[in-house]
């Protein structure tokens, strides 16, 4: 006799996590969520009165291997920050302000613990964010992922005013190129991190350049920057967002720039935090991959004239200018 | 030197496969999508001039391990289409027309070809569906996922006017249960289904009560729903809708009805695919554990009252009278 559970699946352990998460879920939920946990579908209220020509924007991702770095030291919490964080800095970047979330948790069986710190994470970056997460699924798949780890997929929806997209078709040479301090390798380049940091050094190990252990460096939070820039917004015109994920700055940044636009980049105007140093020398990366993999310490990148550039960095924590935009293509990193 | 493609991610591949992509999605897209892909979020124009109150419906799910059966046939166009009518299904439920959806693929090493079929499988089911395929991901985590394994994750976005939201309220006992039948497994119970199927068969071996191979039996297609019962809205007042996914009819009826409210089922009232009585006999499966496991026919549920029901069956296509609404809780099963 073969009963669901023996094979991998039980859907009574699923239950009770469901209901545990209710209530750290329903803090998240602002006046526009009309939904109960259990129902189909998430029902959002849209905030038509409040706008004239709506655009939603929309993002889906995950939070790469970084989740394996999470179950090697055993804190999952980050994770769940994270996936939120990274969704919400996607669509900042067309100047989006979050509405409400849904998040995807696949793995191979139900670990409890490591869910609700998942949720945990999720659930405050979605309140420091200002979004809901209306939605979730846990997926368990014994056979899919590999013994022990999981997945974690998050979608945002965002909105912003149609007439105020930042989409980048303003920028031109000589406009400033500002960049936002990363807190750490955020949520890219963990699978060539891990492969070059943990055959030196063991994930607990205290590495003096880095004054913390390996793992801790890497579980540095993904840094949202969804109220500092959505308030920067109102007072500056930024023509220009890019969020430096998976392909890093030069990779990133042209995604927004107009056609015959590049921009140069002066390394010696921002610190390159040690952690990337370190990666760098000990597994004799090229310069090049470095930067099409990190973020080198640029979290995320603003674009703006010349005479909002002072402002701009009066608003900002931990900004910097880093460049400014050429006519060209690409971008140029001056060592 | 460690190149990140040495460690197996390679970012000139992942750029190949989007160029690629990029004509099929475009074909999805309807005149309210304002992003070209490459922008860091999806855009989608809000259609507020049709609606007086709307209400955003929202889904995330993925198919399962149906993908294991996908990759032993080496067939993947279908899991595409799966995820796509599984979520417009799941916001069907609350009687939402889709808008928009965003797919994120995870997998060790991404496979051109795969990927390409899950494209085709999303676009095609997106087409019928009548949404716009505005966002996705590919993730290489390599250490995350078993060799030749991925997961494919769906988030769907739909609108309903608020008056109409169906939400199983005004349901009460006496009302008729309509299933509308499946087309197979759709997407739940496939890690015990393949335990119990392929423990004795071969993927590709010819099934005489299946009158199809293993495989292909258990490749059938998600059915989607969204049409049919969109236009069936328009005619008849339909109480309450359930998408019978993991839980089956058993766990999911339930989520719709009110307080002190079950539904009593016949299960002479319709055909129990053949796959489910030959997983129940090969593996011993109880009978409760079957219900609670697999959709056993009934994609989808319908609750009408008893004037509607005739007239909505008119309207369907391989549709039954299953049951009835009665006083009581949760789904009782007479065999």
């Amino acid at each position: 006799m073969v009963r669901y559970r023996d094979v991998g699946v039980d859907i009574d352990k699923a239950d009770v996590f469901k209901k545990k998460v209710k209530f750290l879920i329903r803090r998240t939920f602002d006046k526009s969520v009309l939904t109960d946990i259990g129902l189909f579908g998430g029902l959002y209220s849209f905030p038509k009165s409040k706008y004239s020509q709506p655009i939603l924007v929309s993002s889906i991702d995950g939070v790469g291997t970084k989740t394996i770095v999470a179950r090697l030291m055993g804190r999952h919490e980050v994770i769940g920050y994270d996936v939120v964080s990274h969704g919400a800095n996607d669509i900042l970047a067309q100047g989006a302000r979050p509405l409400f979330f849904l998040d995807y948790i696949g793995t191979g069986k139900l670990d409890n613990s490591v869910c609700l710190q998942l949720i945990q994470g999720m659930t405050r970056a979605c309140r420091e964010v200002g979004c809901s997460l209306i939605g979730g699924e846990t997926a368990q798949m014994p056979d899919v992922y590999a013994q022990g780890e999981y997945d974690l997929v998050g979608c945002i929806i965002g909105i912003i005013e149609k007439k105020k997209v930042i989409d980048g078709s303003k920028i031109k040479p000589g406009d400033i190129v500002i960049g936002l301090e990363s807190t750490g390798l955020h949520t890219n380049g963990y699978t060539l991190a891990r492969k070059v940091l943990l055959k030196r050094y063991k994930i607990k190990e205290y590495v003096h350049s880095l004054k913390t252990s390996v793992g801790d460096a890497l579980l540095r939070p993904h840094r949202s920057y969804t109220r500092e820039i959505l308030d920067l917004a109102k007072r500056v015109s930024i023509k220009g967002i890019a969020h430096i994920t998976g392909g890093g700055l030069i990779d990133n940044i042209p995604r927004i720039l107009p056609p015959d636009t590049g921009v140069v980049l002066e390394q010696g105007y921002w610190n390159v935090p040690a952690i990337f140093t370190l990666i760098e020398n000990l597994g004799d990366v090229p310069k090049d991959d470095m930067y099409r993999t990190f973020n080198m310490g640029i979290g995320m990148v603003l674009i703006v004239s010349r005479e909002d550039s002072k402002k701009a960095l009066r608003y900002l924590k931990n900004a910097h200018i880093i460049g400014e935009v050429a006519r060209g293509k690409g971008v140029e990193i001056n060592a």
